[in-house]
């Protein structure tokens, strides 16, 4: 006898109960962009690591300006990328540039517009006469920003641009984290065509191989596409034992329970563990996951139907949180929004339904509309969903007052 | 005399004026996503290619079955994949799995569970004898999907996982798509020192060369990064010489009007057309944009600020629109957002200003709520923030029911 199929939200938690972030690894920052902290990032030197001007001027004495002007000697020019070697004393200044390191004995800067060159020459002079000015004026000290030894990114952040330029500003070079999955996608059908290949009597063109690479992508992993397995259990062997050198294997096709579904039983000929068979859902029944241990580490596999459509929805609702862990991401979650119908909207099933539909943005909030839609082989209908609304077991007419569960898809 | 600074529309709509949509290439489906198409997708076939079984059971006569029961002569076995050879005519019908495609003669297929295999060997039977079965009953007839020569997808989308599996089912294996930009990343500073190189006196990392790599990388852009170029005219010329290679050159710092700004003066000796210097806005106001013309095709030149935050506020509000539209996107805009303040906020500033803010989702409604900012160098705080909120020159308090506009900050 069949186990009974479980519920989405069960599936999921045996699915994520087996996936764990990848180990870590050191990369480049320029290699870091989306890849998700292994490890807390403490800033190697202060920010900015000296008295930085913030205006172009004179570095001065303050105190020389107490009474409001002053006609100082210039020892020297500043620009960004020197080091001073002069110190200012009282009655000296020194011209400086934006970006440039504060002279030592300095502490304020008086803005070029403020100031009047009355000597050149030998023994330059510059006078100054707006008014006082305060200590630390136009001035960034040293470890404003960030201090040395200070915590500036937390493990499992994904890094964005801005944080690689964080890393670069607190002279970190190298970071660890948790890689990208690589993830190999097999689609097995004897139907089955490459795409731009003439389909034959009988034969279709592959078209989950493709979408399902891109989905991979698109959700951060690295696919490799192990093309088309026959339903043939020796050729499904061959292609499904290299899929197992990747971190998850992505199959799909052949996981009901018809005579020549035959990946549940390659599956189970090398040595991966069954974990779950069956989810109650629509569209995507017969949804199959397991486990291969190898050596020191693990491959997910995840047997996804072949219909396209039902295809997408096990990717989004057990695929896509599973990379997010390994890829790092502790609480990776569906997206999952609560949202009213546009329209009154008929229902019938006797399975939980994840249903195409659009979003609207209203001024009100948004609101979700289901789309016309041709049932699990339908994928067009699919390209022009932005989300897929969840309507519960049994047939009624939902209202537009009524929040519904609406898992939200992945965009490019 | 200087020419007035424009308004920030103004300068978005001249930069935008300079970017066309890049001349499509052909590529490869696997190569297609995250691209946007430079025509419209006919499909080459019917889809489904045949009318097909959605079922495992029986292909049958359905007016064999009026009187809701018949034993009938099975002919053969067809699984996904296989080519019909025996015609059904009343009195026999074809085993045949999920995704075969249905025999000539046959018009409806009844569930192999509705059935019972009454004698096997040289003269197989099957006995129904759950009702009547309706013409077309578990069929989905060629062509409902998709028709031959119909428009699949439009010019002008970017493609998703999803339409990459719907130009497989219509036997598209190529298509005609707008590159992703070339751009060539290039900081200017003699300050500047390679992220994890020993930062002598006077000097600091590089921090915008990778966060701009990274921002390009996240737009749906190439980067190549041309390193650091010293405040020194030669130097940047060989530099920028090579930058113009590219669709777009990016460039931080040297664009002020200091004595060593020399970022405009080497551009306008490499024949690089000013169209604007200086924008009304804070921080970023040094902005400086530019095209250069050679042979068939241009490069865009963007010259931001060198201080990090005003570098990145000016590539979201110039550079990240202009990649959208070199990559084909007609309507790239800013994503703006019309938002309430969570808390009421001081601002003092005498220029539109773009602070670093926090979405802050409520059950009434997004809020926006400013940072504790420190100014144009603090990327740490921007590493936070969600948004930018652009106040008006003036300074008052703003209160949480007056909508401000917010530019949405990318992610990765």
């Amino acid at each position: 006898m069949k186990p009974p199929a479980l519920e989405v939200d069960q599936a999921l938690s045996l699915v994520l109960g087996r996936a764990e972030p990848l180990p870590p690894i050191a990369v480049q920052i320029p290699d870091a962009l989306g890849l998700v902290l292994a490890e807390d990032v403490v800033s190697r030197v202060d920010s900015p690591p000296f008295d930085k001007a913030l205006m172009d001027g004179y570095a001065v004495v303050a105190a020389d300006l107490a009474e409001g002007t002053a006609e100082l000697r210039v020892l020297a020019e500043l620009t960004a990328g020197d080091a001073p070697r002069h110190r200012v004393v009282p009655g000296t200044a020194t011209r400086i540039m934006t970006g440039a390191p504060l002279p030592d004995g300095a502490d304020a800067v008086v803005v070029l517009e403020d100031t009047e060159c009355i000597a050149t020459g030998q023994r330059p002079m510059v006078r100054m006469s707006h008014g006082p000015v305060s200590v630390g004026r136009h001035i960034l000290r040293r470890g404003t920003l960030v201090r040395q030894g200070e915590t500036v990114l937390r493990a499992g952040r994904r890094l964005s641009a801005v944080d690689q330029g964080l890393l670069a500003e607190t002279a970190t070079s190298e970071v660890r984290v948790h890689p990208r999955p690589h993830v190999a996608v097999l689609a097995t059908g004897s139907e089955l065509v490459a795409p731009g290949e003439i389909a034959g009597p009988g034969q279709i063109p592959n078209s989950n191989g493709p979408m399902l690479c891109g989905l991979v992508a698109q959700a951060g992993g690295q696919p490799s596409d192990l093309g088309i397995g026959r339903d043939d259990p020796a050729e499904l062997l061959r292609l499904m034992t290299r899929g197992l050198e990747s971190d998850v294997l992505v199959l799909s096709g052949g996981v009901s329970t018809g005579d020549h579904d035959y990946v549940p039983r390659v599956l189970a000929e090398l040595g991966v563990e069954q974990v779950l068979h069956r989810v109650r859902l629509k569209p995507g029944k017969p949804f199959w996951f397991g486990v291969a241990a190898h050596r020191a580490r693990r491959t997910l596999v995840f047997g996804l139907p072949g219909n396209p459509v039902s295809c997408l929805v096990c990717f989004e609702l057990f695929v896509r949180p599973a990379l997010g862990r390994l890829a790092g991401v502790w609480n990776s979650q569906l997206r999952r929004r609560e949202l009213r119908l546009a329209e009154p909207f008929d229902h019938r099933g006797d399975r939980p339904t994840y249903y195409p539909a659009r979003l609207r943005q209203e001024a009100g909030g948004d609101r979700i509309e289901p789309l016309a839609w041709q049932g699990s082989a339908d994928l067009r209908t699919i390209a022009e969903a932005d989300a897929l609304v969840l309507f519960p077991a049994g047939s009624r007419r939902y209202g537009p007052d009524e929040p519904l569960t609406v898992l939200m898809l992945g965009r490019p």
